[in-house]
């Protein structure tokens, strides 16, 4: 029970002050990783290889399940496209997807604050109903803990997720091979931008709605078409960038992309050059990058386009040659991608 | 989405401001009940018949599966006998028990403050990984946020489960019957009490240690046994009171209890006269109720011996008569117990 314990790892947690929890240790980039890698794996020491991956999948008596957790602190808890319940569903509905999964059964944890209005308690809950049935998972176990004012921030929630297993190979990084095509499945930066936004009351000439939304259709559609799916991510913290790095290096490939091929909206593109963002960073909540063999990738974005989705083919895996990076090529050159080191935008999600 | 749709439930939820939460919703009392039946009942129409339930169980491709969520808030996140990261494992693995299910898989979400010293996140999670490791579950999938300073309390940690369902009959209120025998593990009122010294520096003679245990086990043993459980519940929030005043009313039945059954150790007996409470409705965390039939009293209590718990049958099952009330017999005659309407002590999970 104490960190002096021989086992409990010794090694320290490289952070700009050093010993305490910054934003950016929640911001999914450099520090996030960090934690994950050198507090969370030596302790968890069972865990699945691939801890930066959505979920886990095993199985129990024969059934091969999926089951993902997420926490959602997004600030504020209204935007437009969606409220902080919508994005609770649709995340973990979304986690469950990218392990190859069709999203069964939620659990729904409440941490609220003391002098919450039960009329905004009633908004989130309503829109959770709702982001449920159009998911098609049920919500069926729940709790609700109340801390006191000024120990919260409103709201805060954790949804987890249980779904069937349809894929029969796994999904995940290390079944990535260099000629496998990257597909990503719409255009990006939305909901970053709706949240920022809403946030700091920035009013766009035609007000940016975030994307969020269930992916599991067009997951499973691809599954159901025999496409050879080798690795799934949706894109949340961090962006198409920091969801493509975390797969090359876990991978242990290069990616290179095109960037005249990766969508971005008018008004997304013109928000982040207000703001300074770089929309290959920004969050998304609806939004999947897949890797496949080459010969699928021309079905893939045909299949995912009759679902809805504005797919299409962004770039290629190749071999690392001893650096797993993501490089994109633009009209004046290639840049190497990095990880975010600072937190870009924090409470996002 | 919005709380104006003609589908939304209209009801208000009645507390002492009207409005806005209050500490007793979190508390596992009347506000807490009301709060699941007017607000997430009606939202989440798709849910099972008890949400006061400890989790949920399903079946997927013939498997029969258990699953429960629970967030905690403890404050302080240490204290004698355990810390936030037991309370996380044992609490989930308890729930899980409760639904007569074999816990396997846990998720881990953490809702960590900016500031929060990292040398204290990695004694919780090392006690995660030592609990995990004691109650024979695997922590198999996570999520890390950050809220600014000012945001949280430190730590919140969320923890999911998913089990084996080892039962072959529900384990509900719904089959209590009159007759059945009401079988306490153990002494009740250390946990809470617990918390209660560490958070107000009171300093007891002997210190007064959690009872945060896993109870799997045990439950194993009585399933294997063939006793007929009828219902199972852990004492947490509220206490013993408010686990059989829940079972009570939904199961429509009267409870009689014997007072001098029910064991207080002399120390917890002490600081309840102290800081006024009623060992009835102080928490605990490693203690439960068995509700039997009357044939299997004995050997459930032999049972819970053998696996080192100091099992007691404290009362039986009566017809409801009009009013679903636990009776508790003691020297002087007899007192129904209320639920609590206000919040005894609040963040003790």
């Amino acid at each position: 029970m104490s960190g002096t314990s021989p086992i409990a790892p010794q090694c320290p947690i490289p952070a700009a002050t050093g010993d305490t929890i910054e934003l950016a240790h929640g911001g999914g980039g450099l520090l996030t990783h960090r934690l994950i890698e050198r507090l969370f794996r030596p302790a968890f020491a069972e865990a699945p290889e691939d801890l930066t991956h959505d979920g886990a999948v095993f199985e129990i008596d024969g059934t091969r399940l999926a089951f993902s957790t997420d926490s959602y602190v997004v600030r504020p808890l209204f935007f437009p496209g969606g409220d902080i319940g919508t994005l609770a569903v649709n995340g973990t509905v979304n986690d469950l997807a990218m392990c190859g999964a069709e999203p069964l059964y939620l659990s729904v944890g409440l941490v609220l604050e003391e002098g919450f209005a039960i009329a905004d308690l009633r908004r989130v809950v309503d829109s959770m109903r709702q982001a449920a049935k159009a998911a098609g998972v049920r919500l069926v176990t729940g709790d609700t803990k109340v801390v006191e004012h000024g120990k919260g921030d409103g709201l805060y929630i954790n949804t987890s997720g249980v779904g069937r297993l349809l894929a029969a190979l796994p999904i995940a990084p290390g079944r990535v091979r260099p000629g496998d095509a990257v597909i990503l499945s719409g255009d990006i930066g939305r909901h970053g931008i709706a949240i920022m936004a809403a946030r700091e009351g920035l009013g766009f000439e035609a007000p940016i709605h975030s994307d969020c939304a269930p992916l599991a259709m067009p997951v499973r559609r691809l599954i159901e078409a025999g496409v050879e799916l080798h690795c799934l991510r949706d894109l949340t913290r961090g962006g198409l960038a920091t969801a493509l790095i975390e797969i090359a290096e876990t991978g242990n490939v290069g990616i290179q992309l095109d960037e005249a091929a990766i969508v971005v909206a008018e008004p997304v593109r013109g928000a982040c050059e207000i703001l300074g963002l770089d929309p290959l960073y920004v969050a998304n909540e609806g939004r999947f990058v897949a890797l496949v063999p080459a010969a699928d990738a021309e079905r893939t974005v045909a299949i995912l386009r009759r679902c809805g989705e504005s797919a299409v083919a962004i770039g290629n895996v190749e071999a690392a040659n001893g650096a797993a990076a993501v490089r994109l090529g633009t009209i004046g050159g290639t840049r190497v991608l990095d990880m975010l080191t600072g937190e870009q935008l924090p409470r996002i999600c």
